[in-house]
């Protein structure tokens, strides 16, 4: 499986419901290391330490998400994360655009983190049931992010004028990008009518009623009215800043093959 | 406390064990902070969970050891962490360098883990309560830093020839500096001699015996016989390497008063 080439035909051919979980995976694999990207510049200690365990967390829910896609294919959780190319990586857009200031990540972080939120809690009762264990589990972490989220989003909304600012700059940013968290297609259509994954409307609803509350108690107004909705990241069609990260986040692995082969792994 | 300036004259009054305390703040502070440097680039995502854990652990460290330093001259951890310029920083040496390949930071980490823990272990034993408990606890992390450093350096020294020769231009690069972790000066003896901190003596032979029977088992043969001993990180005297590594690390700092202050903090 050292073939890039081998390894996107298969990930074309991945079941329903294991492309299903490779597009989380993926989203949780891209949010971890937009977050790790903080901790050599964070705003401060206990900023970085909050980061940090966001980052882990979503690092783990990456590893199972990936191993499950993978399995019934033979393919590793490392050769999904580090072997695909740009275009086989089904994330929504949102998580991998580049960080921008401590704004952006918190307000990327509060529509990603209810989202998860709603989502997993819904999929704790899939009929799958190693799927619906694992987002039982992941609840509890994600409804933390969104907390810590929501709490920055109330710090910053309603504290001065320039972290006002900030803060509805990155609004005004990244609302757009909101919209193809609940875009669906026919792969999610089929998965929901045998009970598996939840309808996107049916966690749009909450999610949407969730962050205007909290835009609204930061005195951030309502949301953005724009028709501009980007999308397809699900379908491998990503902005050119998943290029980078991918560059920098694989070459650690291609690097370090021998050492991983010494350890017969 | 905006200025510089007044920070730097504030530090170079520190009482005697409030300095010492800053040293090993220092230590734990830059040895996160080159472990977090791996976090967008791990070679897989095992390594990655497991380095972002030591990473945490040694930020923990930090912040609690510079609260410490800084309490009672009004310093808080933030300001030390960010606020200081590099000649004010009495990290040693090793924790500064750069990352190198992946054996390097394995050996960084066996060498600075295998210090931490004869170190808090025989700090656990300081007349300074506080000290004491934080020691005893930090003990159960720097144990598992260890164990995680020691088991990576036995699969590479005695794995392929190409981990073998990388594990190996690790030791010889960084086995010069790890004389400077038992170094000593007058303030060490001074606070060695009311049973506050250990005699350097005390920890080096553990230390040594320790670290030269994992080489052994890792084929990397006995420690390297050099005279040159670079020093002096814990006078301010650094090497280049830490300026850039600050430069990253204080941006998000300064970047982001706005927010702190809108914050309260």
């Amino acid at each position: 499986m050292s073939s890039a080439r081998v390894l996107t035909a298969l990930t074309r051919t991945l079941k329903p419901l294991d492309a299903y979980a490779l597009g989380l995976g993926d989203d949780a694999l891209i949010a971890s290391h937009r977050l790790s990207e903080w901790l050599t510049r964070a705003p401060d200690l206990e900023e970085e330490v909050a980061l940090a365990n966001v980052a882990l967390d979503q690092l783990g829910q990456a590893r199972f998400l990936l191993g499950y896609a993978g399995r019934s294919s033979g393919l590793s959780e490392d050769e999904l994360a580090y072997q695909r190319a740009d275009r086989e990586y089904r994330n929504c857009l949102l998580v991998e655009l580049p960080n921008g200031d401590f704004a952006h990540t918190v307000l990327r972080l509060l529509f990603h983190s209810a989202y998860q939120r709603q989502l997993y809690s819904a999929l704790g009762e899939s009929t799958d049931g190693e799927l619906a264990a694992f987002a039982k589990k992941a609840c509890v972490e994600v409804d933390y992010h969104y907390e810590y989220a929501a709490s920055w989003t109330l710090r910053l909304g309603d504290g001065t004028e320039e972290s006002h600012d900030r803060a509805m700059a990155a609004l005004t940013d990244l609302w757009p990008y909101t919209a193809e968290l609940f875009a669906g297609d026919e792969l999610v259509t089929a998965l929901a009518g045998e009970g598996l994954v939840p309808e996107p409307e049916e966690i749009q609803g909450p999610w949407m009623e969730q962050v205007t509350a909290i835009l609204a108690e930061a005195t951030l107004g309502t949301a953005p009215s724009g028709t501009w909705r980007p999308g397809g990241g699900r379908n491998g069609m990503h902005t050119e800043a998943l290029s980078y990260l991918l560059a920098e986040m694989q070459s650690g692995h291609r690097e370090h093959r021998e050492d991983r082969a010494s350890a017969g792994a």
